[in-house]
């Protein structure tokens, strides 16, 4: 039973349409929800709503679905549509009346909310993490191949002398700052939206500052309609923080991609990092790149996707949200998962010293050759004139 | 054990990121791949590679899987990576040494090709007729209500009059086009790559009309090189065309759930078609309606999505191209259930005759005076500057 | 003053922001707006609204502004806010009373509608007169190189061999399937819209064969709401055509970038062609190649743009769909204009047989090894196994 | 003559494909390249490049040419491509042998890229300015009409009892929201590239930490890789920042449009704000709020036509790059002036207290009464049921 359940049943075919995956996608939020039902049901005791062994069977038996979910023995229904209800319709079914005053001076709105917020100061923490990570194996590859010289090149042809540090090093600084990218979203994802209703308020007393507190949001969101506007906004900030952290991965793999080739032979790939192919025996391929490197445009259509949804609609809720949540998802595990394989990948590349050598060809040097003029006197751009004769 | 695997196994972590979900999704693909190994057998059987009696083995098997994949009995493993090596595996392990022969003079690249594009041929015409289906329920509509008024609008301001009529018969002027779109699309797609190998042929002699004609494709697609690249072209163009259907179903939505607003009450859809409030016992909201308007979007990113993974490439076979497989299937998806659902919705909603009579205010008569004035012989600009006075 | 005007000045700011660079683009829909008001006009006389002397006064003088326009010397003010405007208050200017009557019967909406779409009916003429030209360029390309074995790549690994035959063939079969999107959409477009008014048509008896016969459009645009929202949906088409094109270009310049780079050699730029660098003064640099790649993206994002500005309105005008002006006339100057680049650049490119020769490794040959023993009566997957030790 | 210039002069054409229309976008950067030409030759004194006197001439020549450009006299032709050659150009014209010295030490890529910074940290300092200036009037707006009492809708339906202060503050909240991320962009971006030269920097000492401070930036971005990959990271991270101030008009003009349409009537905007038909005298139409709206995703378009132009490509820099600076730059026009249009609107805007009270049907109190039910000691969801069987 759905909990806007009143009689009038649901035609089952537009059932099936509205719920879709949907209660698949929320199994990732029940211990979230559940943690916020447990501050919910703390702070209808601290306001005289439930009394306090009220309370201590609504925490207990919360805090036995969280255990019942890491076990993977609490499914989700496709009739009871999402995780909301299915651990009401728990509570109901364990503790009876009790269980009916759960949802008092909440909606489902507010809960949905609260719990994916929950779940994405979650996953922007183990992002965080998987970026440390691989800023780390990042470190420890420049340490060993730094010094290892190699053409750079600007519009792909060669342009100057570049290093292995040097191009590490580029990537440590830009993951830096996609850190401080995640960091940005976290400040701004990190305000207590539970209590807002259904973007109007509830017509009852509350303690948010409470529950904010118990929750570890660092503020409460007061405004009941930024709340269901902030939906969208939110997931689309952070899906941009992440499209960062991608559109760098995305980078470091076309550079391998391209400079593992036999033609510049720079980079090595551990033969049981690559594929091969159904009718070429010879085949080395480097799919994992190919796919990291794909795997951004995925972002991008992500937090796009989630942009044109919530355009051109008034204020106040819409179902149309609903659809903001598998993008977010999806953007989460596609990130960190990529993370983890280039951090596999890079504590296991190799760098051919012999071939970087030889790329090292003369015109690398011919901007050196310029400035060696400019220090004798010349002015730089007839200095610049005068070695260009030369190509 | 994988098409392509030499003893050099694949690192398990790798593994597991580059096979992703494709096992599952390949599920889809299963008949389509045996229809195309049947003909490729037959092929093989003609040009003499194949004894017949060996074809017979194999056609026969092919169709066996095809049954067990009715029934659900034929399961993509994750070993497997795909439907291709599935099948491959599945018939060297009934035929042994005649199963080692069916991936002569063939890729895993033309086999997806050729399984995807028949998979998509077939989609196509279910959307096809779902549109037509549309269409039919709309001209039963227009029939039983078309005669009745109601305010036409322009910026969301009362303009002139128009009818249930008119509406009804933009959308279904548009959905002609719509089957049009699909035709071209159909048509584009209707080449035959099996037999461009991994983008380069195949080293042998091979009868690709033949083939081609077995499965009932218009044309051959000749060149391999053009064959891999329109991977990306043939899915975006096709997907483009069931956006044209979106937008159709997001005006229709969006008209729908405006104008069934109690403020116009021109629409009333049926209370078993709206869900309810978790908080507000009075709600009927049009879910429905909302979930097919935010669907649009979905086929938008899936679109861009292709058209961005496909961007910057050179010539021939990326693994990047294997991200086209979902949006395309769930372009499909998407398309066909908001279809089938706006004919539900259509074939029950009901127009509120009294509430239509009542939105038909004076102003929507002001340019009808205007040219009264015209065919009293005043300019237009005159009348227009006359009637204009009174607002 | 605007066609609209009626004693109340619209705030200055507010029309400043309302009509934006329009008046500027307008400028090329001056020659369509004149001719579609030309077959207005003559439809006006056969209707008996304008008397024999009257319209041939209005259609010299609508032929004398077409005139002016060839001369740039007929220029849209800012106050005149559109074309529409510019030229009724010229008519108005040089004609008196009679100027006041040319907008009887029509809006600015099918008016608009109708000069853009003569418009983009050139402009998809000549898109594809430029693909013809391009597929003309390659196949000399390919009769003077043709028979040049070069590498052939899959994962950006060396895969099978190639030839500059199948490559530049693989081009041609591309454009000629975009040849068939252009006439698709053009087919699509080709369809009078005058006389559907603001949407709701106009209340009075028009001949609408008469004027779709005159433009010369292949069928009338029957309902008026249609009219309306097929602007966005057919611009949305054409530029997805346009972006077909625009994906083989990024494809065909992506690998000219890299096969061009002094490591593969296989294809050389004439230095012409080549921009330098400001401060090293070796540099050759595909900027021309560069370019072009890049523009993919702005037609893909020019389709999106429409795509998500029509989204979720309700049927009926929006000023909204003015923005979809200028990615339609960008669009069509960038693939034209890129078009014209690739035809020169085709033309001068050489290719490098020596290096391309260098380039033809053993591995290339490795399939064909498998297909040796295949022949001798080895089953592929077998002798796929025996070749595979090797490597 | 352009900087790179060597003896082969480019082909016509080429040249004026590759040029575009970028010498008129770079009318916008004189003042601030010119800027950054100062602290560059300051530098370089510092150094010991140039002598006092020859420091004090550049930098008076080159103040001269922010006065030129203020009094639009200084114009940068095609020829001169961009606006750093028109200035070195300049400069060689004026001050001969001595303005070829001014290259020393940078490339023209971390000039764009500084030039380039300049700029938008300026124009994200005037977004700011314009949010809060926004913010200043809803609170006014808010003061003046809080307490009135409307309709809350969610679905589109009405749901519980809101005000204008409730929905005015929802506004305020998530601009301060806004106003949180233009500055996390503006940090981000808030990083010295000048000294990287074209991403290997130059074979030179140079004293970056000076020119950093001498532009007020607050640090050096060290890495010259990262200074090229950060184009396009930075750019569509402020991008992202914007559209998230465009989502916001987009809502609040949504809002509008709908709530200010006869069958509501809660706001009536000036008529002085609205446009008219050309055909019906009667209209008052809300463009100016409709071009906001459709405004908003022109800025998702430019950010997403960033993260894919920049996609699938090395590193180091590529002429792709080029593109990504008028979408930055329409990006800021259309924001501040969509914030400009806003504050003026909402200034204006009144609130009409009679329809918002017509608006207040008993519906909106449903959710009061369950909880008048639960107040009394009834569960949540019972009383629901009981207050739900009346709907």
């Amino acid at each position: 039973m759905k909990l806007w359940e009143k009689g009038h049943p649901l035609d089952k075919k537009i059932e099936a349409f509205t719920v879709g995956d949907d209660y698949l996608l929320d199994q990732k939020l029940v211990p979230y929800d559940c943690l916020a039902s447990i501050a919910h049901v703390r702070m209808l005791g601290q306001i005289g709503i439930l009394q306090k062994n009220e309370v201590e069977k609504l925490v207990r038996e919360l805090n036995r679905i969280v255990e019942l979910d890491r076990k993977s023995q609490f499914k989700i229904l496709k009739e009871d549509e999402d995780c909301h209800t299915a651990i009401e319709n728990h509570l109901i079914g364990e503790l009876g009346k009790l269980g009916e005053k759960v949802h008092t001076a909440r909606s489902r709105n507010d809960q949905v909310l609260t719990a994916l917020r929950l779940y994405e100061k979650d996953r922007l923490t183990a992002c965080r993490q998987q970026l440390e990570k691989l800023i780390g194996v990042f470190r420890r590859f420049v340490k060993q191949y730094g010094q290892i010289q190699l053409p750079g090149y600007t519009h792909m042809r060669k342009a100057m002398v570049s290093s292995i540090g040097l191009w590490g090093q580029g990537f440590i600084d830009s993951m830096k700052d996609n850190v401080y990218l995640i960091d940005c979203a976290y400040k701004l994802i990190d305000q207590c939206p539970l209590g807002t209703g259904a973007g109007y308020g509830v017509p009852i007393k509350i303690d948010r500052p409470f529950v904010a507190r118990l929750l570890k949001f660092k503020r409460v969101q007061k405004n009941p309609i930024y709340a269901q506007h902030s939906r969208g906004k939110f997931e689309s900030t952070l899906l941009h923080s992440l499209s960062q952290i991608m559109i760098d991965l995305n980078k470091i793999a076309t550079d391998l991609v391209l400079f593992s080739m036999d033609e510049f032979g720079y980079f090595e790939l551990p033969k049981s990092f690559c594929t091969g192919s159904s009718i070429m025996p010879q085949k080395q391929n480097p799919d994992v790149l190919e796919l990291i490197r794909a795997k951004y445009h995925l972002l991008v259509a992500y937090e796009m996707q989630i942009k044109n949804i919530t355009g051109n609609l008034i204020s106040g809720y819409h179902r149309d949200f609903q659809l903001t949540k598998e993008p977010v998802m999806k953007g989460f595990e596609i990130t960190l998962e990529s993370l983890a394989m280039m951090s596999l990948i890079i504590s296991k590349i190799k760098v051919n010293r012999e071939n970087c050598k030889k790329g090292m060809t003369p015109e690398l040097f011919a901007t050196e050759r310029v400035y060696e003029l400019v220090k004798q006197g010349m002015s730089f751009r007839e200095a610049y004139r005068k070695i260009a004769e030369e190509y």
